[in-house]
């Protein structure tokens, strides 16, 4: 089999060296000049292809932002792949691309999220493991065919994910709290702590709390700007759920209700029971 | 020599375990009897003793919440310690001890803040590589004696420890920037997700991201509390410093303000270059 990643970054790449044993060769397509030359150097792909080459091959990733995933959905559509043709795509946010898919390869397509990411972005940040014993989410499983279903559940397997299934609406939803969220709350850490004057001096004391509270903000911004606008919404809800728990610790501490603010604390202990 | 240490918790604990090999002996006191109990039968400590057991060791770590460190301290002065005994305290906030400090052995006190940490707490947690390749915070150097300060030299030099000297004000601005305001935001995200109805589904989804952002919220509550109350003005300054970046970044994604969010993004790439 072989297999065609659009996006040769930290997705479509460590998806490439995790399949290597399992397609018989790989090509990908990224618009940026200097991924494509990174992914060929680095053996992540055997060539580099067009969108249009893609009727030839047997399984397809979309491994780009939202927006990209929706635009490759219309050119293949274009394209009149066969239908034996798997389409796969890990878009962050799931609605859009599942309601945008042109009709006549919806049965093709296996919407995915793979609940695995890392800081760093590109080609050069792909590692083999970076889907191994993590999450993958498949949204609107009854719009895909069973052909295609059952090829991504191999590659799943393969890759050594766990399965869970989930409405596209209820997953953006959660991965705006789980994810989206949690991004800008870091980046809010990192600007507080660079707008202070001894912001060298700070940070020279940081340990690995702190380093844990703002590592997301080395994500890229690029990349996470898209998310944010495609999840907005959601992301807005998400936000408003942080601040009324942030309002409530910020008038405990205020007003010196340190038993209520230790009941608080009490309560967020037990995130870890259900996780 | 012999060493006693006050605290036979996470730091008392991962410094018995690290100073094993330095110190003929460790006898270790506590207030919570289980502490007692397990910090013996982990081999923490060859003995337990009582505070004013502590005229006979030569070097005395304080390893609880600072108001039971300010409260040993007078306890101390009480005793007529040898002058030659050295006294060592890893509060989290170092103002109040230093001020409150009696005059007759503030020369033999070292007050100490090793920016080590975990979110599990107790004797149970200690580890033997807590405290390397960490900073230890050494303030207001000039006010400690020098045989003492050389000691606690040569003992951290003994833990792998880097130095850094603060004075105690700035130290504790510091630390509500770098620790104790991101945990009240950890504990923020933690109750923001357990607030929602499908938080089981919500965190379902969790990857590294998320579990970054969470982990602080497993910290112990009532040890957490103490070092707020301690330190509730510097807290309430790093809050209100998350709370503008907040700000910002709420008003700029209700108003689509895209390419300024990214701007804003960039800006917290910066902390790594000068982390």
């Amino acid at each position: 089999m072989v297999c065609g990643i659009v996006g040769l970054g930290l997705m479509g790449g460590s998806f490439a060296l995790a399949t290597r044993d399992y397609f018989d060769s790989i090509v990908g397509v990224d618009i940026n000049p200097s991924h494509r030359e990174t992914a060929l150097r680095l053996g992540l792909v055997d060539a580099i292809a067009r969108v249009k080459d893609l009727r030839e091959v047997d399984v397809i990733l979309l491994a780009t932002p939202v927006r990209g995933i929706v635009a490759t959905l219309k050119e293949l559509a274009q394209l009149e792949l066969p239908q034996e043709t798997t389409i796969l795509d890990f878009g962050s946010t799931k609605e859009r691309i599942v309601k945008e898919c042109p009709p006549q390869i919806r049965p093709q397509l296996v919407a995915s999220h793979p609940m695995a990411g890392k800081e760093y972005s590109g080609p050069l940040a792909a590692i083999p493991d970076l889907y191994q014993n993590k999450i993958m989410v498949i949204c609107n499983r009854e719009e895909s065919g069973e052909l295609h279903l059952n090829r991504a559940l191999e590659i799943y397997d393969h890759l050594q994910m766990e399965i869970v299934y989930m409405d596209a609406h209820e997953h953006d939803r959660h991965a705006a709290f789980i994810s989206h969220m949690p991004h800008i709350v870091s980046f809010a850490i990192a600007n507080s702590v660079l707008a202070q004057e001894d912001k060298n001096a700070i940070v020279a004391l940081a340990a690995s709390g702190f380093k844990s509270m703002s590592r997301l903000a080395k994500s890229n911004p690029q990349m996470w700007g898209d998310i944010f606008i495609e999840n907005r919404q959601n992301l807005i809800d998400a936000m408003e759920a942080f601040e009324a728990e942030w309002k409530k610790a910020t008038q405990m501490v205020q007003n010196r209700e340190w038993e209520k603010l230790k009941e608080w604390m009490w309560e967020g202990n037990k995130l870890y029971e259900i996780m």
